[in-house]
């Protein structure tokens, strides 16, 4: 098992565009229960299965392991739920580390977020200019939400 | 993935008794919703987790991966529902059939059940004289049920 502590965070404006081509991502949830999610993710040529504990503050325990990508696309196509998540990872290292910025497409179209992993919880991290507000704690962020509750529904915000 | 076609029976008497040696099995569920469940296993020293859609009469798409034992003891642990499912399954070879019997322990002590795997739905198979009442699509007797509704809770039948 891992322990995860990351932050999320929304972008602002354009300066991480050209910093990394991207990889696609599609992934949905096969269920959920008290916070405790499994997900099955297409990455590029990849499949895997990742299940994840409850939040506990910003840490969260995660086990993943690589499926073969077949089984990831029957697994997408026929018993996760609708609507799937789909975005670009882009992977961008900045002041040595590595933010993960995600667009997302479909159902999510029109938010861009960004993700770091942290090593500590307490650690104190420089923000690049194109980071906006701080969005770790609001479930709505969270990509299991997503699925259930997507961006483009959002309309009375 | 694979389709698994199989009909369970319950056991009746001991005829069964001192054809394998056995292994223990220990399970819980992730999650589950509208029939779909995600298993996690301890089966003697492997750990495995497994995706089962929705049943189909007595057909079922199932994806298996070995996972490492001490991941699968740890979701065990952590953050499968209760209680877990616990029996020795032996495996027995009677003319050219697999049966898997499954003797169970703690929450559903006292349950017996045998199950076979077919590879056609229609196939014929002839019964060993220590298989009772085929109870292949009575809902009680799957295991996620009697991870949620065990054996030794049926007091009223």
């Amino acid at each position: 098992m891992g322990i995860e502590i990351e932050r999320k965070f929304l972008v602002v404006g354009e300066g991480w565009r050209g910093l990394d081509e991207g990889v696609t991502y599609r992934q949905g949830y096969l269920a959920s229960r008290d916070g405790i999610t499994v997900r099955v993710r297409v990455a590029g040529e990849m499949g895997y299965i990742t299940i994840k504990g409850a939040s506990q503050g910003i840490s969260r325990a995660e086990y993943e392991y690589a499926i073969p990508l077949n089984d990831a696309i029957e697994l997408l196509d026929t018993l996760c739920d609708r609507p799937l998540i789909e975005k670009t990872r882009y992977r961008i290292y900045w002041q040595d580390l590595l933010w993960e910025v995600d667009e997302f497409w479909g159902a999510n179209q029109g938010l861009i977020v960004a993700e770091v992993e942290l090593t500590d919880a307490d650690q104190l991290i420089q923000l690049p200019d194109w980071i906006g507000a701080d969005v770790s704690e609001d479930p709505r962020y969270f990509n299991v939400s997503l699925a259930q509750f997507p961006y483009r529904e959002w309309r009375e915000e």
